[in-house]
């Protein structure tokens, strides 16, 4: 086998890994916790049913790329909660070492453009970038909300985190942040989610 | 929220099902159980990775659409192991009452988009579909090599039935049929695949 086949089928096996990464979010019906494979899955999927929501027109296949591989580098550096003000002091640090012992699996040239796209997503400077933002937010929180937001109870979330988080919708899709501004002022209002604003 | 929105989350949070569907394919590591989810991820990245081999120019957002969706049907009408000939002969219609009640969640348009598109993955008469079907062949057969083939040893597999289905790949990709046709040499050689051609 040649050597850059050799090297994409390396990669290939490796972000297998990523099926074992958990997240705090639970499947609907209560289920279990959902792994980072299975939440790419989902966005990507997203990011093309609701492609029409976007504040700007985006490239689609750049989009989905953009989702299915944007959690990549927790195969190394976790999961992190996106409450978890410690954890994600360090997580640039361990992101970028992921980044650059992963991506560097595959050949130069998808190596480069792998980690660009990466980059890109983390920057939230380009309609596609903010469009992958607006799905990682409405997936899990879509997900949560279908479970009465147990997620948020778990862990103490309160409606000011929530909407801190949420927030980086709105620059990819006023729509889908008009919604999930509904459904986080829904749970408020249940008492699933302590209002501290 | 409008009715057009509504519908698409429906849809969205019907999906999720998806990552309850347990394939025979185990992850890498001797891991558990892959799901459908898992496996869509999987194969719509390397799809993109590996479109170079493709035998004929493909429409990539298209491919990676195609293999996102290709499986949505199993959340009703479950997986169909490859080698069971008695579920196969089921399999069709099953999926297609399935097709029928859960693309129609979606609005009218994308009803027919979505179904179309999987109808086009099942035929493989494009070359879109040819190279997602070689995806769906090499993503499980990479997992399973990666575990010594484990997968076809638990149940019974041989030879002539993963050439038979590895066939399909082909089509979609002459390259990527060279390198599974070595790996199921290999593992004929090591005695973890039975041959009886």
């Amino acid at each position: 086998m040649d050597e850059r086949l050799k090297r994409q089928l390396d990669f290939a096996l490796e972000i297998d890994k990523e099926k074992n990464v958990l997240r705090q979010t639970h499947l609907s019906g209560h289920g279990r916790r959902e792994n980072d494979a299975e939440h790419a899955w989902h966005m990507a999927i997203m990011a093309y049913l609701l492609r029409e929501y976007s504040n700007e027109p985006v490239d689609i296949a750049k989009t989905m790329l953009m989702c299915l591989i944007h959690d990549i580098v927790e195969i190394d550096a976790g999961d992190t909660f996106a409450y978890d003000t410690e954890r994600l002091a360090t997580r640039e640090q361990r992101e970028n070492e992921a980044k650059e012992r992963i991506f560097s699996l595959l050949p130069e040239d998808q190596k480069t453009e792998f980690s660009a796209l990466f980059d890109e997503f983390e920057a939230a400077r380009t309609p596609e970038s903010r469009f992958a933002h607006a799905m990682d937010n409405l997936q899990p929180i879509m997900l949560n909300n279908s479970n009465g937001g147990t997620d948020w109870a778990e862990h103490g979330v309160t409606a000011s985190q929530v909407y801190w988080r949420q927030g980086s919708t709105r620059p990819g899709s006023e729509k889908l942040y008009e919604i999930t501004d509904a459904m986080i002022r829904e749970n408020i209002e249940k008492g699933s989610l302590p209002d501290d604003r």
